[in-house]
């Protein structure tokens, strides 16, 4: 199809298509003339998905960019996509190889504690460099967040993972997908059910 | 203290305390003479407020100024503290009369499913429209998000909104307080958690 029809099977307008293939979040079609191309199924598809991830995903082009990119390597497993995935979305540089993991080593406190909870993830994964510094800010606003409350928290969030992890299709192309759509998308779900489930909570305790 | 102590004070430069002040997220000091005024500790609790929402919460500065004015609110519940900062939070321009409550209708899917599991929240609050959008947008992506999944999310969430709420605690400056910033800092916290508990358990499968 040509990019008119592109942009009437997707809904989104040709100048932000043109902006898409110059910014390389979708890849170009296959070149008929020198001003036109054929555009694919393939491309219907990652227009799709673009939308979503910048549209209620709420992350940037450049962020969505860099999902994509992570996600493109070849032989990645359901591990590695969710790894890769999940490092994009932070918005880390740095990849660790997956063959080097180690034992977590007690050098910070997010460490000290995953280590003490018998997690298994990678040592050097940036995630847990951010998930020292969001700690870090919640000890700054005297928040009360001891690790007795992060357990209480991580056993929560363990029941989530279990269903995330279940709905997890076992075909690579259907894996990348849902680990990344369901990283972005089910995250809002959460956060918005969170507030709920507050105010549910909240409501029974003013009675 | 003059501006240039509350600047030390903070580690906030003047320039931006004075953006501050101009963006309404900062309420002036005390005027002294035409050009100079007086700051006390309220504006030093403040400085860092708006630094936190804007910095590990990655809220826009509108959008802090609109968590900040809802929550200024006199007389507010923790009830209601937690409604407001969360309306605010979501990005909702209505703000339903708390008084007005009544049962869900089921007219939409989350208003259906939230009736179904009894949860107490108001029939009318944005933050449901907003569930029901971002469901529709895990639909969309054909994610598999159906009301069996969600049931398995809300359980989990509802463990994690206790340990919320027994966290904030009953004086009315100190619950708007753990609510803002409990909501935007522990947000990020569940949301690195949730990345970590995904690997852990797919390291687990693979093994």
């Amino acid at each position: 199809m040509k990019i008119s029809e592109l942009a009437a099977t997707t809904g989104v307008s040709v100048a932000t298509l043109k902006y898409y293939l110059r910014e390389g979040v979708l890849p170009p079609g296959r070149a008929l003339t020198r001003t036109s191309a054929e555009y694919g199924e393939e491309h219907v598809e990652r227009v799709r998905l673009v939308r979503a991830l910048t549209g209620i995903g709420g992350l940037s082009l450049a962020t969505t960019r860099r999902v994509l990119e992570e996600i493109a390597q070849p032989g990645t497993s359901r591990t590695d996509v969710m790894g890769a995935a999940q490092r994009a979305l932070v918005g880390a540089e740095y990849v660790p190889d997956p063959g080097d993991g180690g034992a977590l080593e007690p050098s910070s406190r997010a460490r000290t504690w995953l280590a003490g909870r018998g997690w298994r993830v990678h040592p050097e994964d940036p995630v847990i460099d951010e998930l020292d510094a969001a700690w870090e800010a919640c000890e700054a606003a005297a928040l009360g967040v001891d690790e007795e409350r992060m357990d209480a928290y991580a056993q929560a969030v363990l029941e989530v993972a279990a269903v995330d992890l279940a709905s997890v299709p076992a075909t690579p192309g259907g894996a990348v997908r849902q680990v990344v759509l369901g990283t972005v998308l089910v995250d809002r779900v959460l956060l918005l059910l969170r507030r709920l489930a507050q105010q549910h909570l909240a409501m029974g305790e003013g009675e």
